[in-house]
């Protein structure tokens, strides 16, 4: 007999009602007594369990009787309809193989465990039910993005992950090598003809650079891949190696960027919510409350555009006692992004961002003190989407380059694609992680990431 | 007014017939005479060009008539429906604008470029029929794998990159660090504990050690995600950055890991042929013909199954003058694989391998010499996935490093998967690339990645 998933079991319970089915998973909790017992079985199909009665007239009930949390079953039985019951059906159970029995020495043998100590679990968190609606949430985002570019044509891209540009100019890339460290501190010598690349090379900051290149091929690309940063925090928001998603669109201005921001945002957001609901009403019952609502009002809501100096404006006009004074031509910190959204309650895209305190690569405007850049800032999110207008002027380019001191070693070919057919385009940058956090109301990039890698922590 | 993609165009020509629009892409071709001109315009959104006719009237005509290949145009004017000519409509512009006028030095104006020279212009490359079609099916493919991995319930899981395992054992990883190089030929010192992560970690070879933790919670869970290989191998097949699919299934043995294996490359492959077939022309004509047909006869070929040593068999008994003798107990060279495809007339699955040519953590058979590990081997492709069911005995995965002299180190949780509910549960890999020059009919691996790394090479 073939087996069949929880969730199957769910969808189609009618179908299966009074017939014998196969199913497998693992032990939730289990309770028994002398002449039967009950087990909330979960294969990981589906956020929800199912229950298992048996009786006293299973060969091995006495064996069933001890069974532990987290151990493995397989179970054949009758699917009964329970309709008065909390379950909607139950499986008595006609036999019941153990195929992995578990020690009671697991680790997670109690509920209430913290973040932080699950956190140690990495290989077994995603089986709590904190973990596996945030893992799961994580899936589904990543299908809702796939999903929307591809339907509108976008190509998706693998920019190079191993690189020997620092395309961001930040300058925290780690560096990939095969050269030995030891034959280096022996010889007193670093020789990168040896080394593999026969250069020094870093793992990417982003993937924006080779995209405009496919942009300028095929339209609209994304990206959406593994990025990294040598940054030595330790915050709830920092992590050395997350995933990005960085559309780029030829032919398209700031406005018409800002337009494919706030679709993707309310697209994604929406599908998620409408294909996960037991995972969101989890999530928004123990994790943060207001959470669906908070998601579905963004649905709905008109994002706010406005020029960074305006902002500037309204927060110096705020009677607000500022830990950082808002200036006009500096970045705004996070309680003025906090106040800012709340100002004009919903989403603000802020664009027109002066021009020293943002990336090489940003169209410059006439006034020639801004850039056509912009951020997005969510209610209860601060930053989520980071883009601009790029700016496609070979001189313009070529002069900020120089201004800021940047050697064009290397990014030659990325000047080169001002020259060849160069026309107005944008991009933007989405951080996975930060998207999760919004829609998981999960508070650490640590715990919205499967095996997460921060300063001296690169466990698994 | 609204811009319009090409690819709408040639969806929606009636509605658009007659109809004044606006478009903008680069210049393909052009060709003028003294009262007016065409221009072949591609803007990525589709492989096929619209053909653009404008005459002396516009004011500026004596410069569009100087238009050079790939520059970028914004062109407003009417859809005109040709259903006497090759093409099935055309633009009778009433305005041109130039927005990136591209120099006569553009590298790429003549057609005919071989594809070792366009690898010198990976940023340019996609411009062409060529790389536009491969890249675009590369896009295609992958989400395809999406697809049928997400509709199927299947949790995508990003595994770490950077990591301390080497999952392979096969220690061709490249080295991570934030240590400075030069410090440590000047000081003579290597000291990890200085280091990002306190010790040594490089770039991963697979994401399946990860992958298993999660199968262990969701039952079905899939990668799809760089890996890397610091092998100075300058082969067609070989390069240093690729992506791979890793799918991890609970309660899965080996015939049922056939099953998907040969469902999911069927479902791919019909999936690529069905959604670009203007692409999949254009390679079937211009780089290998007969690769429609080829990819037709896979989604309804029968897979063989069958044990290595039934092939050894088979190959020995083969009035072949091999160049590298079969034995048992061994692998099987290329000159094999490609024998025994032609020998089934189709996909073989060779399953059951000599345990000491396959990895520690495969499956031991009872017969105490072979491993559940299966190679499928698809004609013109040669071995295009491996997997194998998972050992997922606690005693026996020990004994088996032990034996090979592993260290369990950083590898304990690994084999906790087997203490904690562990279950008969398997998988596969597949080479994202591989399988891209069997969708492509292209030979090289550089030709399928956008940016390829490969020893020496890390350009851009």
């Amino acid at each position: 007999m073939k087996r069949i998933t929880v969730y199957e079991l769910y969808k189609k319970s009618s179908e299966y009602a009074n017939k014998e089915i196969n199913i497998a998973g693992w032990v939730r909790t289990a309770r028994e007594s002398k002449t039967f017992g009950f087990i909330e079985l979960n294969d990981g199909s589906f956020f929800k369990n199912v229950q298992v009665v048996y009786e006293n007239n299973l060969e091995n009930f006495e064996e069933i009787t001890k069974i532990t949390i987290s151990s493995s079953l397989r179970v054949t039985g009758i699917l009964v309809l329970t309709p008065d019951a909390k379950q909607p059906f139950e499986i008595k159970a006609t036999k019941v193989e153990i195929e992995g029995l578990s020690p009671v020495t697991y680790p997670l043998q109690k509920k209430g465990h913290t973040v932080e100590f699950l956190r140690e679990y990495s290989y077994l968190r995603p089986r709590t039910n904190l973990f596996n609606a945030v893992f799961r949430v994580r899936s589904m985002a990543a299908r809702a993005i796939h999903k929307y570019f591809q339907e509108r044509r976008y190509v998706y891209v693998h920019s190079p992950l191993i690189t020997a540009n620092d395309g961001e100019g930040a300058g925290e890339m780690f560096q990939v090598t095969t050269l030995d460290l030891d034959k280096i501190a022996e010889t007193g010598k670093v020789d990168y003809d040896k080394d593999f690349f026969g250069k020094h090379v870093g793992l990417t900051v982003t993937g924006q650079l080779e995209g405009e290149a496919f942009a300028m091929a095929y339209g609209n690309i994304y990206t959406f891949g593994p990025t990294f940063r040598a940054e030595n925090s330790n915050t709830k928001t920092h992590a050395s190696e997350f995933w990005m998603i960085e559309p780029e669109m030829a032919f398209c201005d700031l406005e018409e960027l800002m337009d494919i921001e706030e679709d993707m945002l309310k697209y994604i957001v929406k599908y998620v919510l409408d294909n996960l609901p037991e995972e969101m009403e989890f999530l928004n019952k123990f994790v943060a409350p207001g959470l669906i609502e908070k998601l579905n009002k963004l649905i709905t809501s008109t994002f706010t555009r406005i020029d960074h100096e305006e902002v500037i404006k309204i927060l110096k006009e705020a009677k607000v006692d500022w830990e950082f004074p808002p200036e006009y031509g500096e970045d705004i910190a996070k309680e003025h992004e906090k106040y800012i959204t709340e100002y004009f309650n919903g989403p603000v895209f802020i664009k027109n961002w002066p021009k020293d305190i943002k990336a090489f690569y940003m169209k410059q405007n006439p006034d020639n003190k801004t850039v056509a850049a912009v951020d997005l800032e969510v209610p209860g999110a601060g930053e989520l989407m980071g883009g601009s207008q790029r700016e496609e002027s070979y001189e313009k380019l070529l002069n900020r380059m120089n201004e800021l001191g940047m050697s064009t070693k290397g990014l030659e070919w990325y000047l080169d694609l001002r020259k060849y057919g160069t026309c107005v385009h944008s991009g933007f940058g989405m951080g996975f992680e930060r998207l999760l956090i919004y829609l998981t109301g999960v508070e650490n990039i640590r715990d919205v990431i499967p095996f997460p890698r921060t300063p001296k922590n690169c466990e698994f």
